[in-house]
């Protein structure tokens, strides 16, 4: 497979996965406790007794291993190998401690060697299969999200809204949400990343709907900004703004463009609104099987599209004291053209 | 506070916390990115410009400083001192790559000092406030399982039960699940952690229903388990076993009782029963903030229950092919008294 090649290309005689969206990518195991140890042709997944049945129900072709006392102990016996093995791991992803108990249950002849993203880097070009799955979850959302809006009323409260649209992703087939959904009336939607609380809506208040569900294991995630009302002049003006940006942002975001220049297209079009000091986040992420994955669209990101990479093009503005506007749609790059998974409207919805 | 007598006991100038529900517990933060430094006399929240708002609102008496590039630049050149400063973390909350950008940023002067649980050892025990927050939690847990078994007739998919479950778990309050919910039919049900799937509802099945909330923060975590259909012999002799099992745990789980002990009550009573090879798991785990905290109750665990201790008793026994069954409650440990925080029967339950 693509991850032997790297595992060689770095020199390695092993590598440790020890995060579970990576192992799911190589073996299909959607247990969440556990380790991967993948050698050229030679993997083992380690796990405790309650993942037994379900491990060897979901793999096949690799070695299943229970673990006897602590996982990085098991982990470290099986590595325990010739003098000066080299056994890669991710660094962001495993813990001081977990290293050092894998060091010593290894014992002193392993190399332990830092070989960050070798399986992101695959996970972030889709195959079809992906893809196909992925449209599937970005329509998912837009349907919730649609009906989300009809539910919006004075006296409804953002928690109200926040359990219908779970309610919904369940009843559409997703297993779950794939991050707290995000419903922010008013004053608090200048919080990007705002809990919903008990506040009600009243008359004459912004509404951020930011929501995306997990699908056949593989996330979306969208936003909307809806006016309870009829939107004041300046609210129009700061949604066209929001609205051009991404419009720009997504006709940058071609194979071969620097994630750094997507990110800057948005930002100059607001900056021609003068909103560009508002919009406090960066642009965009990619997107699949975790909710934030490779690669960035922020500022000075060099990493370039390549076909295959799906990513959010989410620019918004935040007004503290007024309200947001954010607009998000995934987006997937491919060799000539760029593909909106989103099906819905992105224009200003006025209640 | 009581932790700057920890850091000083531990010969600490600083702590650096990177773990949210710890930083929540101290400061009332509740967003999801960001670091916390803890010195005598100053404390200083690190987060990003997405939560600066959120930041001031949720804080006060702290220094909020939003920070500049990455996370961990900002915090370790704020960490940058006189030589010889002892800053601890912990270990398992920490990445190699956190802890090298640390040391980086924060120059050769700072010794980086291992300091595990230090705030843990806080959360274990919860004051009354805490105590009454998990109370309601437990309570509406137990509501949202017996409104869910309502819903048992055979044709009903595990999805559509898991679906109403958080459905009903937001209508009672809760910002939402404590972990993915378990509804499990069948043969499903011996899989201690088994995922909802399209699986529809069979006449005598066994289901074994596993859900918590997050209610002000708190979590909840209990079973239970339901025959469709009048139970043969064998199914309530396993019943019967792990009941009694609960329940010799649950007299077990006093102060002063090792976590082992309270462990090794409900095993002997299932190996009266002959089913101790049956229960793959341990018996129980803390609760908090977080639905897995310390103490662990599992086999040696020599750490011995205080008043304020609240921890799940929640042994099984499952049957490959056949299925599994579960009780479990939440138990606030008192000096004088267990208190058992559900209120819904613990009777087998045939529909």
């Amino acid at each position: 497979m693509a991850l032997c090649q790297l595992i060689s290309k770095a020199n390695l005689d092993a590598l440790v996965i020890t995060h579970p969206a990576n192992w799911y990518y190589l073996t299909g195991f959607t247990g969440d406790a556990g380790l991967l140890i993948v050698r050229q042709g030679a993997t083992t997944l380690i796990s405790d007794g309650r993942f037994t049945t379900q491990a060897h129900e979901e793999t096949s072709s690799i070695r299943f291993l229970e673990q006897k006392g602590n996982l990085m102990d098991s982990a470290g016996r099986l590595l325990r190998g010739k003098p000066g093995s080299r056994v890669g791991f991710d660094p962001s992803q495993v813990s001081v401690s977990q290293l050092r108990l894998l060091r010593k249950a290894a014992g002193a002849r392993i190399q332990w060697i830092s070989a960050p993203g070798l399986v992101e880097s695959l996970r972030i070009r889709k195959e079809p299969a992906e893809l196909e799955r992925m449209s599937r979850a970005a329509i998912l959302a837009g349907d919730v999200l649609s009906g989300a809006v009809k539910l919006l009323r004075p006296g409804v409260t953002e928690n109200d809204i926040a359990g219908e649209i779970e309610y919904q992703m369940r009843k559409g087939g997703a297993s779950g949400p794939a991050f707290e959904s995000i419903v922010a009336f008013g004053e608090r939607s200048a919080l990007p990343h705002a809990r919903p609380t008990a506040k009600r809506l009243r008359k004459n208040e912004l509404v951020v709907l930011d929501l995306g569900v997990i699908l056949a294991h593989y996330c979306s995630d969208i936003t909307r900004t809806v006016y309870v009302g009829r939107a004041p002049a300046r609210v129009k003006t700061w949604y066209r703004g929001v609205l051009e940006a991404q419009g720009a942002a997504i006709a940058a975001a071609k194979v071969g463009a620097g994630c750094g220049e997507v990110d800057a297209a948005a930002r100059k079009v607001l900056a021609g609104y003068r909103l560009d000091r508002h919009f406090t986040h960066s642009t965009g992420h990619g997107l699949g099987l975790e909710v934030h994955e490779n690669p960035r669209l922020a500022r000075g990101q060099k990493a370039r599209l390549e076909s295959g990479f799906v990513v959010t093009v989410e620019p918004g503005v935040y007004m503290a004291g007024v309200g947001g506007i954010r607009i998000e749609d995934d987006v997937a790059v491919h060799t000539g053209k760029t593909e909106i998974l989103t099906r819905i409207s992105r224009d200003l919805i006025e209640l």
